[in-house]
């Protein structure tokens, strides 16, 4: 009996793949052969998912995989109209990355309302200097994308006393529709955007937004670098009409050596790790080998992408 | 009919205590003539909380205030064994600092879990580079100190998703008892302390306490200087035997442009300030104004210190 064809996009055999020995025929692929290689796969693991090779290649000639699984939550990089209008299942890493990228959220907000950066910029200085930091429990926060990441911020922003307020494309019980954003951004504290890259998103942090928001309201990215425009964020900080912001990710990663945001003053930037925690990748791989159970017993897959919309619909909407 | 005299250790006056206005003698004392000043107060309002003056001043002779306050949280800067022997009633702030010091432990936890020094650094060199940063959730705290303080530090800690164990002098419920203190660091990923400052507790973070915590485990004081060896500390860190630590309190305060303290490392110092956000002083002096209505009415007070112990007793202690 012959056993489905799983190719792998990356170099290297990603951890805790073993329990698919016998199962499966894995196969490698880099963003040089992954056109090739497509037509005799049944399965793809998009494993080096900060590539843009599946975009490329996927519209080529030939027979499709049937499913597609990136190790990621956004599937930004991945999607093309040719997969997007095709019968293949995209399924995504959901339930790994809520609970890290939370936590991550949480420590930026209270790193700028205790102004951290300051404290251990005056450290390096040896310079004693006593400021007056900012409360959190008590302030408002808008936290943009109502995905299960949004909403894992949301309950860990509510934990430490914020009052929070979600938005998404449309409103449902507990989130608020995107036309409520720009009312909320006017009253919000702390902005943090977690929302999918999608062409209703791109570009949504711009000059406006940044207008809206309040001369001391504080500004945090971990959803895709697309969704801000740098070049509207950078005045914005320098001009202090928000009081600061954290980017974890970028129009282009990694941040190029010579890109100004390194210094833009109040503004933290982190190379794209906030859900990445100690055994991640092991993580990842046993997520994947639970869904190739599923898949090749033709049991439904959990986490699969709606690929018009661009994310993993919330089972409330 | 004559008003009570009020002597303020502060050469200005504090925020907030217009509404005194006729109702007190308010007088003006620096660390020079509180001796002199002291025998005709009836109450003393330690504005200054970080002098020495009251400590050195008290044992005088003369008449004493019958009432001393001091707006901060710990009250081992002023206590000396003929305050502590006489019948003047010592209170202190309880009330104002325990929700900003929670917050500023739990951006410090935050912080270390996420490596955002490491981030700063990598940010001032132009470096983009991933690492792995550790869970928060799921893992476990110790806050030593059950004082107000340290039960605020616990709830947010617990709000992160930590086990949290609360030890004090003495076991209640909730708080296990400083027998047990040991024990539970050998298990703690973070090591809390914010313990009032007493003969019992004065050097309790030494060499064998920092040897009994696990090389993973990260330290935080938010309480004195002084309940910490800094010259044991400073090989636990250099040595790594522990992951690394956060001092907001140190035991000569400011610390000095040469202390080794400054860059030790994996070792964050910042000035004393983690209960300080925007209008603590405003605060302060309303609620010492509270305290004065009462107190000249003739009511009980509330944040009464035992002067035995060096600190306000919980209530179901």
């Amino acid at each position: 009996m012959s056993v489905p064809v799983l190719l792998v996009l990356e170099a290297d055999p990603p951890p805790r793949l073993g329990g698919l020995t016998g199962r499966a025929d894995v196969r490698y692929a880099d963003a040089r052969s992954l056109a090739s290689e497509l037509p005799g796969a049944d399965a793809l693991l998009v494993w080096d998912f900060t590539s843009d090779a599946v975009r490329l290649a996927w519209p080529g000639s030939g027979p499709r995989p049937r499913w597609v699984h990136t190790p990621s939550a956004g599937v930004d990089r991945l999607l093309c109209p040719e997969l997007s209008a095709s019968d293949t299942v995209l399924t995504n890493a959901r339930g790994i990355f809520e609970q890290p990228i939370a936590e991550y959220v949480a420590a930026l907000v209270l790193t700028m309302a205790k102004d951290l950066p300051g404290t251990l910029e005056l450290q390096r200085q040896r310079r004693w200097r006593h400021r007056e930091s900012l409360p959190v429990a008590g302030g408002r926060a808008v936290v943009v994308g109502a995905g299960p990441i949004g909403l894992a911020i949301a309950g860990t922003l509510r934990a430490l006393g914020l009052e929070v307020a979600v938005t998404g494309r449309t409103a449902r019980p507990g989130v608020h529709g995107s036309e409520e954003l720009d009312g909320l951004l006017a009253r919000a504290d702390w902005v943090v955007c977690a929302a999918p890259l999608t062409e209703a998103t791109r570009g949504m942090f711009d000059a406006r937004r940044f207008s809206l928001m309040r001369p001391s309201a504080h500004f945090v990215n971990v959803g895709r670098g697309a969704l801000v425009v740098e070049d509207d964020l950078v005045p914005a900080l320098t001009g202090r009409r928000i009081a600061g912001a954290a980017l974890d990710v970028f129009e282009e990663e990694p941040l190029a050596p010579d890109s100004r945001l390194w210094d833009v003053p109040g503004l933290i930037v982190s190379p794209h790790m906030s859900g990445d925690t100690v055994g991640w990748r092991d993580r990842l791989g046993e997520q994947f080998v639970e869904l190739f159970d599923l898949w090749s017993a033709g049991k439904p897959l959990p986490n699969v992408v709606d690929k018009e919309r661009g994310y993993v619909p919330s089972h409330d909407s």
